[in-house]
């Protein structure tokens, strides 16, 4: 399963792994239509921003083929692509592109959204190189890394961005070990980076959140890594929350806390961490897992999805075409 | 409900909060005979050291009357309450202090029981009363708290250890605000704090245990308090896991850590955290939530039930009977 793809064009179809039955299930959905397509991504059956952007471009290879001759349906189906999820830009992205070529035919619509994807899998796949290159120099010969949140390959084509690098570091015979925290409230840990590492054959072990500071002091930890939200101009990185708890149990440990993401996530624009509105995703969320209550009928919670790791905790950012050390050293 | 206790003797029975039922239901449970009691105990329907030698002297005096003339009766009764549990010291300490007075009859054992019930909840107040006077002192006149775990009544048989600290905080109009952490993988915080705090009508908000460090990064707790299971002789603090993560959060945003616990648990034998073993409970309780499972099957898991909090992140440590500032610099 070492190559498994979230999502890929094969044999005339649109594969994606159904992401609404993970971790329990691995089921594969073979989408044929458009209407497939658009269904498969309201449901969040593929989700993750580059993941979307690939779906989008295959959609409108579907809808080449299966509206050929008839303009007027054709340009109502890439807009149902293109607004299946609305505030998804690599959606729209990703439709526009293979869109541009449709007066060339199917096969050059198909061409360009098996680029979309090719692009997203040679992202990935630098920043893995680069990320591991990194960790093996950082965190000695073979790293026992603990990463957070789902950074795999479930939000991309393959690989993804963190788990990639973990990934890699596994290929090449030098990965110690994983722990996998399990990320409250929605434990995307739990549920996608341990199924991903299943999936590949890498042993790995989830900690809830709170026991990756001291897994760290105990010596059980040579590096963490994880992906980030947003990164600002400062070198400050927003990411799921927890991220900040688990960057300082590896300064207090002395071990590199390093951040990878693609290119696109560094935001000049934004200046410090400060200047980042942190969403609260409301009290359901902490309260509950799945039909499980967790606290007394009408419990309040506050429920930051994100946070904010301030440059001076990180070691090291990676992305698809560089590596920024010490990112606080260079702009403050 | 401010003054609900968690075991009491009501006319002529025992009567606990069947802890086996929260957060969902409040639902007390009147102990009338020795294998009520038993049994109670067993189901841990009543637990947490305190209130289980509570139960354990008051069981003894239900046993004098249940078994009154039969004295081969009696002692077998005093055996099977002594070993409800095997390992809670507490329960087999408070029904041989109440067996020791048997010969006086049952009200002479009675009284006995009352008295233990009576020293655990002045322990409990002076702990209230000298933890609230530090905190005024340290984090200002309306202290928002953030608290680990559960340390409340429910352990105890009213107020607790860090959580009465909070509760007399609130009685003297004086408390901020509450943060209880959920506490994985047990979710104490989640099903216990916030059921405790919610009786007494304090108001409170529940947060993921991720949450903790960013959220006093943002400015939003002026405190931590929290309990202890062991606090070594060089001032280190063992205590459930989660409690370092949020030590070093509050050393990070400069706010004060502070351990709330009985003389009892402070113990000159053991030099530091590195000689305490921490024992590892297995995946089950990190791999589900409630009856839903958050990890494929066949996941691992690292699960250390308790951590280590370093002395030099602890501000003070309350007893029932002293306030130990900077533990560390004592004893280093």
């Amino acid at each position: 399963m070492a190559s498994m793809r979230t999502i890929d064009w094969v044999d005339g179809a649109v594969e994606i792994v159904d992401q609404t039955a993970l971790p329990l299930q691995t089921r594969m959905l073979r989408l044929s239509t458009v209407d497939d397509l658009v269904d498969a991504v309201r449901r969040l059956a593929v989700r993750g921003a580059p993941a979307l952007g690939v779906a989008g471009a295959m959609g409108v290879a579907l809808a080449a083929r299966e509206y050929a001759g008839d303009e007027r349906a054709l340009v109502e189906a890439v807009r149902r692509l293109r607004t299946a999820r609305p505030t998804a830009v690599n959606l729209a992205r990703g439709v526009d592109r293979a869109a541009a070529v449709l007066a060339q035919g199917h096969e050059a619509v198909l061409a360009e959204a098996l680029r979309v994807r090719d692009e997203e899998i040679h992202s990935s796949a630098e920043m893995a190189r680069l990320g591991a290159d990194l960790l093996l120099e950082l965190a000695g010969p073979a790293p026992r890394v603990l990463t957070h949140c789902n950074t795999g390959g479930l939000a991309t084509v393959v690989g993804g961005t963190a788990l990639a690098v973990v990934v890699e570091l596994h290929r090449r015979g030098a990965l110690g070990g994983v722990i996998a925290s399990e990320t409250r409230p929605l434990l995307q840990g739990a549920r996608l980076t341990a199924w991903e590492l299943g999936q590949l054959g890498i042993a790995y072990r989830v900690a809830v959140d709170g026991a990756g500071p001291f897994l760290m002091a105990r010596g059980e930890v040579d590096a963490v890594i994880l992906g980030a939200d947003r990164i600002c101009a400062n070198g400050d990185v927003v990411n799921k929350v927890g991220s900040y708890a688990h960057a300082l149990g590896a300064q207090a440990a002395g071990i590199p806390f390093v951040v990878v993401a693609p290119e696109s996530t560094v935001d000049p624009d934004t200046k410090t961490g400060n200047d980042v509105p942190i969403e609260d995703r409301g009290a359901a969320e902490v309260l509950a897992f799945g039909s499980a209550a967790t606290a007394p009928v009408g419990a309040a919670a506050v429920n930051p999805a994100f946070d904010v790791t301030p440059h001076h905790l990180v070691t090291a950012i990676v992305t698809d075409r560089r590596v920024i050390r010490s990112p606080g050293l260079a702009s403050g």
